[in-house]
């Protein structure tokens, strides 16, 4: 994405076609995934007509193949023809993030932000013009109360925590290891959700015991439809702002602090801080903007999805520093992992 | 978007991920036109402020600096501090194909792209399950007849002509001299919409008139909004499924047959071959698939774009050559540019 959009491209603007293509980029893939070809092709264990796929999965034959033909194209899938018949199989990287099955499966993800992101972004001139979320404009739904627009049927739920479960997939080892972390030994994620990075936590760090705690509808649904057989973390109701916050050595806030404006930051922080044990801290899991805001590109982005979508923003370590010390907050160190998301540890 | 996804993907999936973000990175973009922020950059003719943008703009002041940030991370605008005040500016790219005055302004058909495009990609997976395309789900119109549904109103008609008036901006060269026209007395372009085609043609080819025939609304908003001084192409107001094709030397068909399901075109093609004069031909412009149908990328999701929006599809040079022989010319000869519009010349 940073490739430099040199002289040539006066010439000739590739690289900006390229950038109008990026929406049905991610469509071809989104809607792939929708339809479940990643899955069955997995499944069939080898390589198969795009008529065979659109029969399973009861799509027009036409339109099947055109979809495996760009997805080809865009080397997510493979073909060859024999006997006249182009037979197509999954990549690797398909199999493995794509598919359904695989335990790094992004799947989730995915579904969450073709259906829900998606067409929260065709109102994104509107977010900037108001500097505003658009969930009132998309969805009809009240831009007051993001969690109750995010939470608003068990369907959508249900697709939120996918997301949020599955995109811990990616960068959950170096999220939890990223700081030697032995020292604490009660843990709570607030706001944990499924569950997905306490697990990486307690695997990470065995000593420690690692505890959930969300609002009362995620715990039950978190336990109803992701549930873990002799689950390593425990699951606890309860409302961060509202209710009182159980005593603990650390507190993870993954990717919380971006959903908000800095005051109600501040406010969570304070109400931490009064909760941590002595010789206690907080881990903050975000994906860091630069200092000069400039970069990474994915923050930048990120940071618009906070505006489209909820009432917070990405920002570079000097924020997250500045807050932290302003609730009493010390020796705050940052670890850039290189991925999407970074951590910051700071002590009480 | 063919760079290779080796075995580093399988580690951690960046080229995945850029994928998946490619719908927000064209929004980026998109939005940004859609405000007027490489117009006004222009305008300044000097590095100013997001908060300077903001204001001319009537945009809130931290959404700007966010989509600014983000242009800036992709590199189609470039920034300074001073004083410690961030300073915008734009990029020699942004400048030449995104802002409105340029002669190579690509501000229309982003502006398609987003309000039109943009909706009709979120039901893929729908398109793909029906075969066929989604103006009744995405803005309930009818899809049996997609030119009522293209011109449902007159500024969607002019959405519409704005894409097609400012797409040959780049290919309209390359396409009008990929061969020696030079024979070729009268020329008429069926479906011609603005002009912006044919007045390339009357330019690079002197001694030959050329008319555009299209619906009679169309010619009305192309003379009404598309006015040129000393025009060098003659208008004509005709359907060229149900009136009489005027005789020429030679027909061009740019991005029509494309729309069209095979019988369609083979009627179209017959109805030119008995039209046109001896020694006449027919040039078709569209995006060529290689004959195994595994790329170009562009033009193999173009041709999604078809089956989302009209009734047809992009094609191999066989397919073509097929047709047209089925259809009575001769002499088919295929010429790929290397950019997004490729040309077929066959002779009656």
């Amino acid at each position: 994405m940073a490739e430099h959009l040199s002289q040539s491209e006066l010439d000739y603007p590739f690289k900006l076609l390229e950038y109008f293509n990026g929406f049905r980029v991610s469509k071809v893939i989104f809607s792939a995934c929708e339809l479940g070809v990643f899955d069955l092709l997995l499944k069939a264990q080898e390589p198969i007509s795009a008529q065979h796929v659109a029969q399973e999965l009861s799509c027009s034959e036409d339109g099947m193949e055109r979809l495996m033909d760009a997805l080809v194209g865009i080397e997510i899938l493979e073909v060859e023809t024999k006997d006249g018949t182009a037979l197509y199989s999954s990549s690797d990287v398909a199999n493995l993030y794509l598919a359904k099955g695989s335990g790094k499966s992004l799947h989730d993800m995915i579904i969450y932000q073709s259906q829900t992101i998606y067409p929260l972004w065709n109102n994104m001139a509107d977010a900037v013009r108001e500097g505003k979320n658009q969930n009132e404009k998309t969805f009809g739904l009240p831009s007051e109360d993001i969690f109750k627009a995010l939470y608003r049927s068990e369907e959508e739920m249900l697709k939120f925590m996918g997301l949020m479960n599955s995109s811990w997939v990616l960068d959950g080892h170096d999220i939890v290891t990223a700081f030697n972390l032995s020292g604490f030994q009660k843990i709570v994620d607030l706001g944990g959700c499924t569950g997905a990075l306490a697990r990486e936590m307690a695997k990470a760090w065995p000593s420690s015991s690692v505890t959930v705690l969300d609002l009362p509808q995620v715990v039950e649904v978190a336990q109803k439809h992701f549930p873990q057989e002799d689950d390593a973390v425990e699951f606890q109701s309860g409302d961060f702002f509202s209710d009182e916050i159980p005593p603990a050595d650390l507190y993870i806030l993954a990717r919380i602090i971006h959903d908000w404006p800095e005051e109600k930051c501040v406010t969570l922080l304070k109400k931490i801080h009064d909760s941590c044990r002595p010789g206690g801290g907080v881990l903050l899991v975000e994906a860091l903007l630069f200092e000069n805001r400039r970069g990474p590109v994915t923050a930048q982005i990120f940071s618009l999805n906070m505006l489209v979508q909820m009432e917070g923003r990405e920002r570079p370590p000097s924020e997250y520093t500045r807050i932290l010390e302003k609730t009493g907050f010390h020796n705050v160190q940052v670890c850039r992992t290189g991925k999407c998301y970074d951590t910051i540890l700071a002590t009480r």
